[in-house]
């Protein structure tokens, strides 16, 4: 009995293993939005390289770990962050219980709407407006209002939900990379809790996948129930020289590939291409005004100087969107 | 062509679906170092439960998120934590650059060996052992210390290797969940870079499914190369109510099934099965001097004394592990 169902299944697996090679040959281009090009082409060449059992670079499934910035990286982030926007609604309809805000910069220049008076709040005022519309709410609730906002309120330039301004290529590589049995992460600065309602139908990134900045959380029982409350003090600041050791907390491997867009993404990435062996770090330079924005070295988001600077040197790969993305959202007209 | 391969696919799938389910047939027993009786009901039926398609508490294989303390959960944390231990080898391997310890309490106690006056020294003490003796190099550099004090020591009553010392029935609970598509973590007092480098081996959890203390680290360049050095201060007690943080902080998913052993498992536990929904939440209670240890309410380590008064009520699951164990160790001789 035993050795008729292993005939069986030998002959079974067999059938499927000659079908998968022959399928796999009619499709051949797992980056369909992606221009042919060296970008393209060494891509490919690296998830080859570790993938290849036996080969020099090889790297055990375990051990393929790929990170994403998301504002920027993996979604829009022009002409300003989602998640002050959000904040800055936020500021707008807790107005009422806050009437002391009248009075208080930089909360009257959000009321106001003056973006110069916010801007030159500088990081204090900005962290002060996060820290009071993120705070005071259990976990379940803040997952709850951040949810609602995001499905209600669309992107200036494109008239669509946030969710739906996701750069098309990088969802295919993200795609393509866990095909490869690599794990992806985001490795945000943004606010971890905001992002992780939203991920997984997005990105296909699971919660736990994601690491990002955050406030800190106290247990308490509300109500009777045992729940997570979000408190007014920053946490954690997973930005910059935060990243790599958001990754190190939270991850606990060095990535192999590491994907990001600005200054803001060098340690993560400096940190990833260090290692020893086959590494993989990239930039998106956003170069394309007509299908999304245009900006870098001086832009007020997103900044990309020091990184474009010392890319070749240091062996990154500058991602030219308007060059290497033969289309960037998937609600675009395909050009083909 | 197309149709061919379509129906070759068909054949292969409906053979090796026809061989799989008659292969189950003929080991059935998921468990089988776990006594029959109620609490092995209790976790099968919880499984099928949460698995069954249709079913009024089918759970999506995403959101199926178990976690497990580490110490006395899955390994021997009797007579003393293993991380303690080897913070006390620590300090005498390093009083050599520290002659300053031998007029410095706990320190002096730890060199003296004289373990009353290290735990008179209370929270406070061990911290500060903890701190000094895991910071002051790179994440690198730990790793390397943590991973060979542990393959070159042994636990005082088994004499083999900590590692070796884990639940038989615990690691085919693992296995089994994570067959039903269960993503197991750990969420453990304990340092979460002192456990990373031994679970995957030993548990199958893999480093970004753990969770733990620790403390603040930051991205240096050290001999020209960027490196993560840990700083001598807290960052995150992982413990009591630090338990459900670190969960929302880390998994960002609450919990279907949570494990522990102590009272310091039990917000833990609380916030996942306060939440609706078929949950399970299960202690190891050390009923087995001989076999391990007997040890509960008034114990110096992994006390279990407000979580065995309130489990009944709260629906919580007490394992015998006298009872309900069949065997402990997997080095242990089988009865059978």
């Amino acid at each position: 009995m035993k050795t008729l169902r292993n005939a069986i299944w030998l002959i079974a697996v067999l059938m499927m293993s000659t079908c998968m090679v022959s399928c796999a040959e009619e499709n051949t281009d797992p980056l369909p939005s992606w221009n042919d090009g060296a970008t393209k082409t060494a891509i490919i060449d690296f998830v080859q390289d570790v993938t290849k059992k036996g080969g020099p670079d090889y790297v055990r499934p375990q051990e393929r770990i790929a990170v994403f910035d998301n504002d920027g990286t993996l979604w829009v982030e022009y002409p300003m962050y989602t998640q002050f926007l959000f904040a800055f609604d936020r500021v707008k309809s807790l107005a009422p219980q806050h009437p002391e805000w009248k009075n208080k910069q930089p909360f009257r220049a959000v009321l106001e709407g003056d973006m110069k008076t916010v801007a030159a709040s500088g990081m204090k005022g900005l962290m002060e407006i996060l820290m009071e519309t993120h705070s005071g709410m259990t976990a379940a609730e803040f997952e709850k209002i951040a949810s609602k906002w995001l499905a209600t309120h669309k992107q200036s330039k494109f008239k669509r939900p946030y969710t739906e301004c996701v750069y098309q290529p990088q969802l295919e590589l993200l795609a393509y990379l866990r095909e490869n049995d690599f794990k992806t992460f985001i490795v945000s600065g943004g606010g971890i809790q905001f992002m992780r309602p939203f991920t997984e139908k997005t990105y296909g990134i699971p919660p736990e996948q994601v690491v990002g900045s955050s406030v800190v959380s106290e247990f308490k029982i509300k109500d009777g129930k045992p729940a997570l409350v979000r408190m007014p003090k920053v946490d954690f600041v997973n930005d910059k020289e935060g990243k790599p050791v958001g990754i190190y907390e939270h991850i606990g491997r060095r990535p192999i590939l590491a994907f990001g867009n600005s200054d803001s993404d060098m340690q993560m990435i400096e940190y990833t291409t260090a290692s020893q062996g086959r590494r993989l770090g990239l930039f998106v330079h956003h170069t394309d005004a007509d299908r999304e924005y245009a900006y870098d070295r001086k832009s007020h988001v997103g900044t990309l100087d020091k990184a474009l600077d010392e890319a070749d040197a240091m062996g990154w790969i500058i991602v030219d969107m308007k060059k290497d993305w033969k289309r960037v959202f998937a609600f675009e007209k395909s050009n083909n």
